[in-house]
């Protein structure tokens, strides 16, 4: 039963595959790795698998990493955009995106094609786990469901758990090495199996007692994000209707029980906008409309701060002797979230882009994209020096260039 | 100007007047009276003024406030119900209840009264601080207005600070020895003269720009701490749907960066669900509806808690083998908060009210309250021992005594 138990060379026996190597799977492929593991990493992308191989790191905004792949990339970290290469493995961590669509239902295909290939390749005996976070009850249900049909193999037969991610792109490995993570098992076979493997490169791992509840505190986390930014951003607005700094009353209101939040342009990235949708669309379908009214309040504030910045910023533009449309505008930062090349959910770009719907005269700065990149989007780029105001979308401030 | 500096004996000189001496003015009245300076306190309960002389405590759940009152009581602190009595003192702090109506708008004439009280005691160069929790502005605008209108002075001629209580009955005097306390004047030397004074009974204190600032902070911290409860509320109901324990979740949820709170029957008491309200009826004055969305919708979830219980009751009744209304249902604990005796804003009174309006066979239990005490609140006592159904408001626990 247990492969990798028993036998003369364990380092030769145990491998484990992580499929999808993305901004949350290859620093977990790289920490494995380092922890004396073999690992074999998925990935439809071949290009990012070649640098892999070759030692070189396709994700240089995340701390540690570089050194990591030099280190084992093409030596005990293999990358491939073929499953056949990891059929010797045991345990198969998914890491793969969950994107969502306009209606903020979760589209499981990515994740779906993940189970079933590794499905293909399960033997009896073997661990498969979900690091995606996901609505709840989709490891117990769908992927027991996509596991038991390709394998022919029964729970029981092959174990299934959950352990949510919990990095933050430009620190995951630090949170990997420091930060508490949690595994649940759709079975107390599976917990139990998966605590032990995870125990072998996670110094702060914690078995709960089941993978629903895994998938729960991942969500729980999220919501408290975002509800909290809400209340920084509703917060915000307040203080400044009271003419109240809110960074000196922020400074002094929070302490050991006080933690607000920054405010911000809205919440954006793969995570925190998403995972509220997940546990207010699973009320939806069990008719339980008001048990998710501050989580969907929370979202709706969120998203609508860019309607406040946009006023915000017509109202400076009016301080601009010129007319409204000439005034030359440029938001300064359109990534998600400052220090990242992610635009997913950004609400910085859903600012530029709605300012330039009402038809200002709207450019943007990205010290991580260039000029094409940004014409590429829709949208013109300058030199905020040459703009007539400057908003900039990571420290909120307004600045007119031209008096 | 500075009547108590460069005196031969600053101890006889000094002497502060505390307005108020209730749960929040007493123990602030006791730990300046311990510092060495002199306290006159004034308030209208004339038999608590006379135990407080005698050495008694008239709080005695406060946490070492018997022995603060037992060496000052009557001796460096003087209770009296005659504002006359502190005409000699160059320090106010004004420290009395600020009740809400019904429709959750502050009735300031409890505060009013003290302050024009004050008004008429008030010499050039004194200052006066309200300590107590108001909606924003309240001090530079309706106390100044008092003062001014009383006293026959300008500001400048006296100084007016806000220094918010951040007390919690039972935990006050630590609060005051440890905790960060705030101080802001409504100008510049009102600041720095209240600052000075108050550094000589609170260790962590700190000078903010004014008192508005030093108001809003209050609120803020009010407004968070009942979104987070609404928050915790709104996650265990859905855990409750999705069969996942909500306490465990949250074990393993919090951390550094996440403090998910606890659940309850609602948010009680004279502060928490209180603030949220200042804010959002400032904002509705000012036609700004929709800067206060998430507080308004945190308070109702809230409030609605006790609705949400009393169906989980009623739905535990229905497996006991009888009627429904002969069900004997004990709710236990009805003060606010467990650990003190009070009811203003106690959902847990709430929650048995409103079972017995729906016609069930309601009782109560609380430590703190005398079957005498809980027939004069219109309900019927009960040793929990004695009943079918036993529900603890605080504990959110539900045991059927008959199975």
């Amino acid at each position: 039963m247990r492969m990798w138990e028993g036998s003369g060379n364990q380092a030769v026996m145990m491998k484990i595959a992580v499929i999808g190597l993305g901004k949350a799977g290859l620093p977990l492929a790289g920490v494995i790795a380092d922890s004396g593991l073999e690992v074999v990493g998925v990935d439809i992308d071949e290009r990012k698998c070649e640098d892999i191989n070759r030692g070189e790191n396709p994700i240089p905004e995340e701390r540690g990493l570089d050194e990591l792949i030099k280190r084992h990339g093409g030596k005990d970290l293999i990358a491939t955009t073929e499953y056949e290469d990891a059929k010797e493995c045991e345990i198969f961590i998914i890491i793969v995106p969950l994107f969502t669509d306009e209606n903020n239902i979760p589209d499981y295909r990515i994740i779906e094609s993940a189970f079933r290939n590794v499905g293909r390749l399960l033997k009896r005996g073997d661990l498969v786990v979900l690091e995606t976070s996901v609505p709840p009850r989709t490891t117990e249900e769908r992927a027991r469901k996509w596991m038991e049909e390709e394998s022919g193999l029964k729970l029981g037969e092959f174990y299934l758990a959950h352990s949510p991610e919990r990095i933050m792109t430009g620190f995951s490995i630090s949170r990997l090495r420091g930060f508490p993570k949690i595994v649940g098992g759709v079975d107390r076979e599976s917990g139990e199996k998966a605590f032990e493997i995870y125990k072998k490169f996670v110094p702060n791992l914690h078995l709960v007692s089941s993978a629903r509840v895994a998938e729960f505190i991942k969500l729980m986390e999220g919501c408290y994000r975002d509800v909290n930014i809400s209340l920084a951003n509703e917060l915000f607005k307040i203080a400044n209707e009271l003419g109240v700094d809110f960074y000196e009353a922020r400074t002094y209101a929070n302490h050991e029980y006080c933690h607000i939040h920054l405010p911000s342009t809205g919440v954006g990235g793969h995570c925190i906008p998403v995972y509220p949708w997940f546990l207010v669309k699973e009320m939806e379908k069990r008719d339980k409309f008001g048990y998710a009214k501050l989580l969907r309040t929370a979202r709706q504030i969120n998203d609508e701060m860019v309607n406040y910045w946009a006023e915000k910023i017509v109202l400076e533009c009016m301080k601009i002797n010129k007319p409204l449309n000439e005034v030359t505008i440029c938001v300064r930062g359109i990534s998600f979230r400052e220090g990242v090349k992610e635009l997913y959910n950004s609400r910085n770009l859903a600012l530029a882009k709605l300012l330039s719907e009402k038809g200002l005269n709207i450019y943007v700065y990205d010290q991580f994209y260039s000029s094409e990149e940004v014409w590429e989007m829709g949208l013109r780029w300058i030199e905020p020096e040459d703009a007539d105001l400057v908003f900039d979308s990571f420290r909120l401030t307004l600045e007119r260039r031209n008096k």
